[in-house]
């Protein structure tokens, strides 16, 4: 809980040495710690609120504003498109223009794909890239992220929706249930973004997702081998183990050749697309048109040659026209309502995730800042319209919105000239995709979720901590061995686990003085660093709350029982000062405080005298209410350990 | 994650300056930042292992010895009785004896009232007083703790059992639950003591255990008006609300006033004994033998002036005899073993808590060493055993622990004498107590369960940690308002979500140096430091996790951008470096070293240079394995700060 809100506070005296002026020069100067003035407990929970839920201090632009001001400030944080919208000029168009094209190629046979994921009719994913993309374009502050939907999430919401309702002998249900998820979705985020909560998607950390999104990518390829075989007995299931299994049972009379044929060649097609793309940044649009290019192919060699009619499974029918009202389809009462819930809070986060992470990398790229909880207000006010124009969930796609930001887009705009594109294709072309082979959809797919394999990422895991690489296995076996909520689960407790192990053990060192400095470092960092005969120097690396104080106190205790039999066997000098080094302790609570007492008194039974470095302001004003100060006295605090030492062992004053 | 295992590590010379030692003495010496050698991936682990579970280095007397004595070594170590019996002498057992017979005349009115807080006949609790404190003499290394049935447990108890079966319906099967139950909470704590996880426990925080034990004590006493004022008909609910509805809507023609007569007698009795107690420590054992004198005294009384005839509800009978064995009753298949599980792990684990806690504090006081995870194992034995010859869970009672410290007691040898009276007990005196009146019981519980009520501990959490003392009253409330269950998940939730918080919004700083020194602090601690015209010093002050790394790398810099406009205002020379004080950075995972790459590429866009100082060893680690010092140049990272403003900021020099 931060607390930098009180400005203006003054530091009381509260150790007055009487060093004469003459010895100040013989010892070097001993500087008294400073005694925060007591906090009043409104303006510390204030400070603490606030650091909490507005740390990026969203009223700042509001302050000192009059009224009207203040009015029209409130509408263009709604509606950022107010804010820019005066600023856009043709220059801007002309990039959005190519960049929304681009995008628009890519994403419409990608949606007719990720629909096949989520079990719903074609059209949807085409109805969920036309409306969410039109309200973010008006809400988002993103400026290269593009809307839609997307592989991870609709299968995500695919899976869980089927465990409730069987799309196959229900589709009416499921289609009204997808609906209430998607309602439910849009309500999590803004919720989130509404009451500050933003925060709690950081708890999926980062090597979670990358395992997460692998794990996805191996699930959402492994599902495309029903399109991609022609299989028509498939599995359920999305582990590997029921998918092979069904891939295999189904090998002598399920698979159909000509489908494997169309599927191979444009799989490999798309391929070299993406490598092209990726050798020579400057054909980025070869991999973005080619998924276009493919359909259009594929469409018309089966539309001439009748492959239909040998077992080519087709999308036969894509209704026609723009996304019909389904307000009353979602559930509002009864048992669906809350699996819808259930369901929506889900798969809104995992949204929420992919969008916020996309959002947070390319405003870095070009160095402008994105509210996190604006954007989930954007986000999650996209999805309450989309489910009541019957649109599923749509978020940030990972491939789209690089595409978008290689074409060069500069605003949100690209999202409204690629809805218009996708408006245009409801309203006149669907009829052409007759006769679209599957299989050219499965590869189109495969080719997408791909790149969300990230090698590199892992092995850059790996490199710098194992337990971050636990969780990124965790989360990307669960996924495709379980399923995608196994894989959630996993990924979220282990990335839980690590927390509450590194309250609960935190790291301790020993101290010594770096040669020819006053500095104390850690011995095992510096071992060149030397020891002060009869004191024993010890840092805590944590705050001492309640998770850890007893392991603090008995480690700090260790220390000093390792360090007397060593100095027993040496024959050296028995310790009599025992110095903690508070800096790194940023706070502590009840049961830090008793550990301390108890390390008082374990210490005042063998003789040994406790000398506090440098606690912090929050440490002090807490040691100062228990009277702990007292306990050890005033003259056992000391600004830094050097002048602890100084203090405790005058004989070293001569050495320095 | 505790690293302190590579002894002999030696520093790699990563950054020779080449200063010339005439330049050495007009500018200070400037040392090299240590960089540690690549830790072996198994020695890692090991020493991550080793701090996790065996932080208590228990294995080192074993070290170096040979075969037999570590058999020997081996067999102490699990009954440490065979340790300390030897140096047992007739002295240690004259205090034993006077605080075995003081604990057991506390204990026997206690038992016989507790064991109907647990909803079973009288004699259980005076089995459970008769087993377990023999298996822990044996077993456990406290020396003052008193074992038996102790309040709270028993209430907890209770209230899980008859949440699964009636005990007045069913008592056969709902006892037979109650030992499945005190088998697996023995079974819970054995494995936690052996599987090392004895640090779970520290997750209930102190102030939480405050706050519950408090609600704990005002709902037992609640429940002791149906016994105090005679109520037939009372409810099973524990809330507040329930048990004074109950009481009210028998106010007319429930309440038996010869009832109330005695126990408001008895219990004046009892809180008078309990000041003089309080006001002179030489009278400990006015309370302690107080109970029982009411007993007789009351029960005299009632079998004299036939009281029962007139409404005086009486114990009636209690079973003649020592424990029956229940082996055969433990369920260890079918729907109520799950339920027994389920029940003995939160019962176990609470006990665990009390017990812990109890053994922690004593040992503090007479400075011994207590092993936690070996004390587990010896409460679980004692429950596991119990469970098979008809007693409820077990554990350290407070009241008797503390009786049996100012009584005197030496060695686990009290425990042993209390079990003996208790035998006598249960072999020659249970008839007599048919006509102790319930009323007597319900005073003796009210009296003892007072002291659990700690106002004092309560107004110093206040003072403390205002978030511990949300955390205490959420646990006090919950139990007093809902349930012991309610009180047990929201105390626990409140610590989670503050670990939790505490590692989202970690402190940032604003650092400045303190007049006449090179050390650099808190501007906020330390209204007289300066800042360093150029340049921006700010410590973070956590490890840098994916729950905090986004926000630490805003939070830094809004620090940034503050002090820009602060400086624009005012004409100052603008920002040219950022010095980060890494000091309490004790760790940094994948998603923080992200954050830090994120925020170099933000400050290098502003032409801004980053600078580290002072990262530990396990950081720094992880800084050259993701490349980011190279990155950033390895000229950039400082031992200290006044290091990295001396070279960032030369000017400064002629100053010091």
């Amino acid at each position: 809980m931060g607390h930098n809100g009180d400005t203006g506070s003054e530091t009381k005296e509260m150790d007055v040495r009487s060093v004469s002026s003459s010895r100040r020069q013989s010892i070097p100067y001993i500087h008294k710690v400073g005694v925060p003035p007591k906090q009043n407990l409104f303006t510390e929970i204030k400070s603490t609120v606030k650091e909490t839920f507005f740390s990026d201090d969203p009223f700042k632009p509001f302050k000192d504003q009059p009224k009207s001001r203040k009015l029209i400030l409130g509408v263009q944080a709604v509606f950022p498109i107010l804010e820019w919208g005066r600023h856009y000029n043709l220059s801007k168009f002309k990039g959005d223009l190519i960049a929304g094209l681009t995008i628009a190629s890519l994403c419409i046979p990608q949606d007719i794909g990720y629909s096949k994921l989520a079990n719903l009719a074609p059209q949807y994913g085409l109805y969920s890239s036309f409306v969410p993309p039109l309200i973010y374009a008006f809400m988002g502050s993103s400026r290269d992220i593009a809307i839609g939907p997307v592989a991870v999430v609709s299968l995500l919401l695919g899976t869980l929706l089927q465990s409730e309702i069987d799309p196959t002998t229900n589709p009416v249900e499921y289609r009204r249930l997808a609906f209430t998820a998607t309602f439910f979705a849009g309500i999590t985020q803004v919720s989130l973004g509404i009451l500050r909560l933003g925060f709690l998607i950081d708890f999926l950390s980062h090597a979670a997702v990358v395992g997460f999104m692998a794990g996805a990518a191996i699930t959402i390829a492994l599902q495309q081998l029903k399109g991609f075989l022609g299989i028509k007995d498939f599995t359920k299931k999305t582990d590997i183990i029921s998918v092979m299994r069904s891939v295999f049972s189904s090998a002598h009379h399920g698979w159909n050749w000509q489908t494997i044929v169309i599927g191979a060649t444009f799989l490999a097609f798309l391929l070299v697309a993406k490598y092209i793309g990726k050798k020579n940044k400057k054909f980025f649009w070869v991999p973005a048109i080619a998924p276009l290019i493919s359909v259009i192919l594929a469409t018309f060699f089966v539309y001439i040659t009748h492959a239909d009619k040998k077992g080519v499974q087709i999308v036969k029918h894509i209704k026609k026209g723009i996304n019909p009202s389904s307000v009353n389809e979602i559930y509002f009462t009864g048992d669906n309502l809350l699996k819808g819930i259930k369901i929506g809070v889900v798969a809104g986060m995992i949204a929420l995730t992919e969008a916020v992470a996309i959002g947070r990398t390319f405003a870095a790229m070009k160095d402008y800042q994105l509210d996190g909880n604006k954007e989930m207000v954007a986000l999650g006010a996209m999805n309450v319209v989309g489910s009541m124009t019957s649109c599923y969930v749509a978020t940030g796609s990972f491939s789209r919105s690089a595409v978008n930001y290689m074409a060069g887009c500069q605003t949100a705009v690209s999202n409204i000239i690629m809805s218009v594109v996708v408006f245009l294709t409801l309203m006149f072309i669907t009829p052409l995709f007759e006769f679209t082979p599957n299989a050219i959809l499965a590869s189109i797919i495969i080719s997408a979720v791909i790149g969300l394999i990230d090698y590199d990422a892992a092995i850059l895991i790996w490199k710098i901590d194992k337990f971050d690489f636990v969780a990124c296995m965790g989360a990307f076996f669960g996924v495709v061995f379980a399923s995608v909520e196994w894989g959630l689960l996993i990924a979220v407790s282990i990335s839980f686990a690590k927390i509450l192990l590194q309250v609960t053990r935190p790291r301790t060192a020993a101290l010594g003085r770096i040669p020819r400095t006053n500095v104390y470092r850690n011995i095992q960092q510096y071992p060149e660093a030397s020891k002060v005969p009869g004191l024993l120097i010890v840092r805590i690396d944590s705050a001492i709350y309640f998770s850890n104080s007893n392991y603090v106190r008995e480690r700090i205790l260790r220390w000093l029982t390792d360090e007397e039999e060593h100095l027993k066997e040496e024959g050296l000098p028995a310790i009599q000062v025992l110095i903690v080094e508070m800096s790194p302790v940023t706070d502590i609570d009840t049961s830090g405080i008793h550990a301390l007492q108890e390390l008082h008194s374990s210490l005042q039974k063998r003789g040994i005298q406790l000398v506090l470095a440098n606690p912090g302001r929050v440490v002090l004003d807490k040691l100062h209410a228990s009277n702990f100060v007292s306990l050890i006295g005033q003259d056992k605090i000391f600004l830094t350990v050097a002048d602890a030492v100084l203090t405790c062992s005058p004989k070293l004053v001569e050495e320095v």
